[in-house]
This record gives C-alpha cells, sequence and structure tokens, in this order.
C-alpha cells in the first residue's frame, strides 16, 4: 500500500479526502509531535534552489505524506493548478475582536474514552494544529496559528469543501432553482446510465446514494485509484484508456443496491453534486463559490481549487482558503443566512442544515459519530447544543454551536486522515469551551 | 517547427517569451480579428464539462495557440502549478479617477510605416487589447476591458516579468544589499563554471552577457528547447536526464565570447537574476515582488507566479497580475519610488532605469527599436519624452512617459508574440496620447 502511493502522488491527495471513515493513510514518523513536525522548523522548500531532502514538488511522489504534509497543507496551488475563488475587488469587511484567549486557553475538558483532563492549550497541539479561530456572538475570541499558516495565507479545507458545495445546492434549493426530489438524469442526462441517474438530488446531498465504489487502497482495481487517475489534471500516463476527469468517471459509477438505505460516505456524490449545481446554474462551483459566498462575505482573501484536466473544480475537495475568511462563512451559516447587514440566503438552508439528515440510514452506513446524521454534505451531531459541522480529512472543521453562539474555525494537518484521530482531543473541547463562553462573567 | 510546438505544450508557453526580436511564433487563423477571436464569444471552456472543440487544459497541447491564447493569457494557474504573490491583508488604495475616454479614443496617429492615420479606439482592437489603462497625473483618465480580461482577473505579464525581477534587483542596488559590480560567482558560487560566473550582475542586469545560447526552434537540441524542458514543472518524460529546473539549467550555459558587448535578449539572464535575488535577500521573486511591492502599493488583487519542479517562480516570464494593480506599480516607478504618501524605494532607481543602458552594445544586439537601450530588464526608447518600458510578447506594456507623466498599461493577445508586430499601431498612439494629455484644455 505505502508503494502504491508513493508511487501516485495525485491519488495520494484525492485518496486522502474520503478517509473520515477512520481509515489512516500510511503515517512515516507519526510519533513526530507538532513541535517537532513543524513545517517552517524542518526547513521545507527553504533555500535557493531547497536541498533535495528539503523538496517537496512535483515530481515528488510522496508530497502528502506525513510530516511533508504539514508544509503541501497550505501549497497546494504550487503543486498542481487551480482555479480562483475571487473575493472580488471590495474592501474586505474587518471582523470584530472580544479576544479571550488565555482564559479559553485554559479551559479543561475530558479527552473521550479516557479519565485525564486536558487544556484547550494542550489539545492545539495535539491535533496538529495550523490554525485555529473562535467566534462568539459575531466576535473573534481567539485567533492562533502554528505550522505553515499565516493570516494572509490559504490551507486546504479537504472535505469542508463538499459542505460549501452542500450549502451552495441547499441555497439553490431554498431559492427554487433545483428540485432535490428529482432524479439526477433529469437534471445531468449523461449521468442516466450510471448509478446516481435514479437517484434523487437529495440522495446525492445526503450521501445515500448505493454506489458499486470502492476505497480499497489495496486493490488497484478499487474505485478510488480509478477515481483518482481520472481526476489528475497532470497530463495522462502513456496508455491511459480510462476515463479523463471528474465527469467522466461518475458516468462509470455503477449502482449497488437501493438507493436511500444507507448513507455511504464517498467522495464521489459531491463531484456529482457539483455537476448538478454547474448544470443548473451555468456556473462551475468556483464560480459559484465567488459569486454567493467569497464576493458577499468581506473576504480578505480569495480562495482557490485545484481543476481536473477539464478544468473542472473539484467539488469534493479541492478548496484552500484563509482561516478567517472560513470564518466569516461558518457565521453567515449560524446567521441564517445574515451577515454584516446582508441577508445572503434564506434562512431555511440554515433550519435544514441543522435539522440533519437519515439518523438511521447513518447508522447504517457509519461507524463513527454515533447519534449523528449528515445532510447536505454536513456532519450533524444531535448533541445538547445542536452542533454541527464540515469537517474534513486531518482535522478540519467548522464548528457551529448555535446554543452557544460559537463559531470555530480549525485548521490542522494531524499526520492521521481520519478524524476518528482527532476527535477525541477535539469534540469535547468545543463543548467544554461553548459551556465556558456561556456562562463566562 | 509548429509540430515541434504542438507536441511541446510547456515549451510552448516558455518560448514565446523571449521573442521580442521578432521572431514569429506559428500563427494559426492569424487573419481572425479582435472581435473574431474574442475568446468569450468563442466560447473556450465554456459547459460542464466544455465540448472537446471548446476545450483548452493539459494535456491539451496547443494551449498558447492562437485563438486559444485568448483564453489561456487569463488563465495560466488553471493549466500549470503557481506561486502566490500576496497582497497581503490590508484595505486596497483606491485610484483616483478622471476619465477622459472619448476624447482619448478619438486621439488620432499615424502607425509607424504608413500614411494613414489610425485612431487609438481602431488600435485598440488592432493590437488584440484585453486591458488598457492610461493614468495622468497619477488619475485614471482612460480604462477598458475586453477579450478574457475583467477587472477582478489577472493576465500574464510575460516578459513584463522580467522588467519588475530587474526592478527588485535595481532597488538592492540601491540599498546598498547587491553590488551590481560584482561577478555573479560571488553572489551564486554554482554559477561560477557556467557562462554566468564570469559576468557582473550588471551585465546580467542589462543582458550583455555572452550566453551560448539558441532560440533556434528548428533545431531539437537548441537552448530554448534544453531551457524549457528543464523548467516544466510536469513531471519529466520518461528517460529525461537533463536538467531540472531554472537553476540546474543555468550551471549549463557556456559562454560564447566576451561579456558586456553587445546586448543579447535572452530570457535566462532574468532566471539567473531571480538566483542572484535569492541568494540575496533569502526570499524567492514571488515573496519579494509581494514583499516590496504588492503588499506595499494598495493592490487590489494578489498575483500570482509560474514556478519549476523545484518551487522556483520564472523570474523571466511567469508573472500574472491585474491591470490596476500593474498602474499602481507603473506610477510608483514614475514617480521616484512614492505612492500614496509613501516612500518605496530610493529615487536613483527610477533614475537609473530611465537613464538606460549601453546604446551602442544595444544597437549591437537587437533590431528593434533604433536608438533605444535596455537597463535592469527595462526597454528605454531615449526619446523627446524619455519614455521607458516593461514589455512582454503578445503586446503587453507598462509604458511610462516623465514628460507627460503619463502611465500606460497594455495587456493584449496578439496573434504574433513579436512585438515588432504591435509597435507600428501602439508606439506612435503612445505618443500621441501624451502629447493630447499635456495640451488639452
Amino acid at each position: 500500500m505505502p508503494t502504491m502511493l508513493q508511487t501516485r502522488p495525485w491519488a495520494t491527495l484525492i485518496a486522502a479526502l474520503p478517509l473520515s471513515l477512520g481509515l489512516a493513510m500510511p503515517v512515516a514518523a507519526a510519533q513526530l509531535t507538532a513541535a517537532e513536525s513543524d513545517p517552517v522548523a524542518l526547513g521545507w522548500m527553504k533555500g535557493a534552489p531547497p536541498s533535495p531532502d528539503k523538496l517537496i514538488m512535483q515530481p515528488d511522489s510522496n508530497y502528502f505524506s506525513f510530516p511533508k504534509m504539514r508544509w503541501t497543507v497550505c501549497h497546494i496551488r504550487e503543486l498542481l493548478p487551480t482555479k480562483q475563488v475571487s473575493r472580488g475587488l471590495g474592501v474586505p469587511v474587518p471582523m470584530e475582536y472580544a479576544l479571550d484567549e488565555a482564559a479559553i486557553d485554559a479551559v479543561r475538558f475530558t479527552p473521550t474514552g479516557t479519565q485525564r483532563t486536558m487544556t484547550w492549550q494542550e489539545a492545539f497541539d495535539a491535533n496538529y494544529t495550523d490554525g485555529l479561530l473562535i467566534l462568539h456572538r459575531g466576535k473573534i475570541v481567539y485567533e492562533r496559528y502554528a505550522g505553515c499558516l499565516q493570516p494572509a495565507a490559504q490551507h486546504a479545507a479537504m472535505s469542508m469543501t463538499k459542505s460549501l458545495t452542500g450549502l451552495l445546492a441547499e441555497i439553490l434549493v431554498a431559492e427554487g432553482r433545483l428540485d432535490d426530489t428529482a432524479p439526477v438524469a433529469s437534471v445531468v442526462p449523461e449521468l442516466k446510465d450510471s448509478a446516481f441517474g435514479s437517484a434523487t438530488v437529495r440522495q446525492v446531498m445526503d450521501m445515500t446514494t448505493a454506489l458499486d465504489y470502492s476505497e480499497n487502497y489495496a486493490d488497484p482495481q478499487s474505485g478510488i485509484w480509478q477515481y483518482s487517475a481520472a481526476a489528475s489534471p497532470l497530463p495522462k500516463a502513456p496508455g491511459y484508456t480510462g476515463p479523463n476527469g471528474y465527469f467522466q468517471y461518475l458516468q462509470t459509477v455503477k449502482q449497488d443496491g437501493p438507493h436511500g438505505r444507507a448513507f455511504g460516505y464517498k467522495t464521489i456524490n459531491t463531484d456529482a453534486l457539483g455537476w448538478i449545481i454547474a448544470r443548473v446554474t451555468g456556473k462551475s462551483v468556483s464560480e459559484l463559490l465567488s459569486e454567493r459566498l467569497w464576493r458577499q462575505i468581506g473576504a480578505e482573501q480569495d480562495g482557490y481549487m485545484t481543476v481536473d484536466a477539464l478544468g473542472t473544480p473539484f467539488a469534493g475537495g479541492g478548496l484552500s482558503a484563509g482561516l478567517r475568511d472560513l470564518g466569516r462563512i461558518g457565521q453567515l451559516v449560524l446567521n441564517g443566512g445574515h451577515l454584516h447587514g446582508l441577508r445572503l440566503f434564506p434562512s431555511e438552508v440554515t433550519r435544514n442544515l441543522q435539522a440533519g439528515g437519515d439518523k438511521a440510514a447513518f447508522a447504517a452506513g457509519y461507524r463513527g459519530l454515533p447519534g449523528g446524521s449528515y445532510r447536505s454534505m454536513w456532519w450533524v451531531f444531535h448533541n445538547t447544543h445542536g452542533a454541527f459541522a464540515a469537517r474534513g480529512v486531518h482535522g478540519q472543521t467548522i464548528y457551529l454551536d448555535p446554543t452557544a453562539q460559537m463559531v470555530i474555525v480549525r485548521l490542522a494537518s494531524h499526520p492521521k486522515a481520519g478524524n476518528a484521530a482527532n476527535d477525541p482531543t477535539s469534540l469535547p473541547a468545543y463543548q467544554a469551551v461553548a459551556e465556558y463562553l456561556m456562562t463566562r462573567p
């Protein structure tokens, strides 16, 4: 398995995305702490030119392995072609500050499955955090950077990209431009003969499609490898005859059982949703993210998305963005579509996300997050605070707590891809900080 | 020749850059007018996915051919890995407007070598202009977009990148951080055994090095092809054993005669200068462009640069940037280092650029621009107005007229690479507009 990953660099990146099931990527030197694996201290890509042992680029075959990955998450565009998610030319809308960092750093919580408590500050490093932002009642109470990240830089959002794609779809549904009860084939006829054709748009949005698609990394014929090869924007290997690009690949996916019964966390649903969105609006996901979000939220920085060889942005995981801009989006969603005096989408969008999806279908198809559900590419915890979240491998999250009026954005580069590795030291911490914020003097 | 270009897409882009000598790239359908070749009207990359006849991407082998090139100049990042030239997070400094567009459109001039006059407006299309900005006494008097360009978008600067690299070097010289009389080998020891080693930094800056480097496209062994292959950020072809990256290639270049006698317009000088700058400052050209220019000028948009497979930005031609941001830089240079109340570099930098280089050496090595010279990667016309310019193939320019206190920025996609094709309908037009601005009521 490591050999295969090492020889297929693009596949490594794609393959890293759908792993919230808890599957771990091969982890070299996983014992390194956050400080020991700090990409600035390790000097990756420093020097003119960097010495060979400090080099992370094409054709380096291992750029998404730990600890190199801790550099790569801030430099995706230097490795791959990308599309801009333009903020436009407006003046950024400043965020308000009410910092309370020392008190938050001292908040204690008990990591899941342990007896010993831990502080928020300890969890920051334990989770290999690159950037952490907490908003309370719309004001920044905590903001900290580490690793490769700085305020003026973009970090890979990984599968949080799915949640933003899902948000776009939910907006289109609320605006009456997309019928989520329609079969996908009626929107994208090219998908008629694939598994997606007979699924409803809603089943794609909630990932309850039944897809004959495997993420068995040991099998070179498994879906994930074919998907990765199709998705690469780099010239295909000589003799390659497979599909080119997300859309061609999606047409090859076969159905496996009835749709609607079980949640199956498969990235290709989001790429299908990206196609649906592009067909309905005439705009790509990256253009629509710019038009509906980045140009509206007073963003400070452009975002960007990786593309396939046909220019299709990777709706399932290709976004990179700045920490505070993701905070603005989190606040917008928490606010039910309001931000700095503007209504950017109907409030029912947030209500729908927060209400969650089919809990039985979720339990039938997912081992983690017991009692939870998945709705329009957002994870819903169904906890006492009604929290829901965008999540991506290696520790990315936009965590929204409506009860505490709290937004947490974490960008990270945890050595293990699956969030099962960092949930025990992050989810209880989010709840503890929420309780602190609600009860502080 | 067309076959070779068509089968080496990266080479096509690199090769397009050093052609101000007047060598023409193969031009398919060059008879198409600006309107007929408009990339928006032609529908390049429209659709989800684009139909095959509208597709311009990797592994398309012809993306820099006309008329596809008229789309590509605004989308370089979608084809290749790039490094950000960050504007930082500040508030853009608005530019002042005093529009006078109708009068300027009506300005008449006589194209070089012809009898019949032409209006500025006619020249706009004749030169396949994508964006045109005129500043007079620091205020925008003319701003127009066409083709692939919009206000919120970046356009390939092509060899104008050289002028910005040269500007950085001239700043470092003025600040005493770089000795332009020193031999290059004393700054970058790795270049000791190459042609550059015995040249002075100044000879590199002014391109009076004597390099055994040919741009004979018909010879597969000529320097331009080896350079292109080395420079590509994409995985090398199987069996490739040549140099990897700009810096490795530069070490292979041999000397051909004595330095300092003749100007030779060869892009590799700028890549050597980029190495010198990186070694002296510890920062890449893209980082330094951000630090010294983009973060200081109140820029509205990030720029970006293409990179080789070691992450080295292409100092000789890799920049893409917004029209107004290039206008800010032009105004900064015209102002002798002042912009919106800040001094960003010593005034002697501008004086040195404007004074020009060795006119005899220029005449000995260049057929175009009679009476002109080349200084620190800027073209100096030595005309009555003391004009000097950044120039790039296919019609790019930042034209500075100190007498008229005028800055012109043109971004374009002329079917012919060499500026000999558009100089007759642009240089006299610049002079005519300068005279209009100086004498208008």
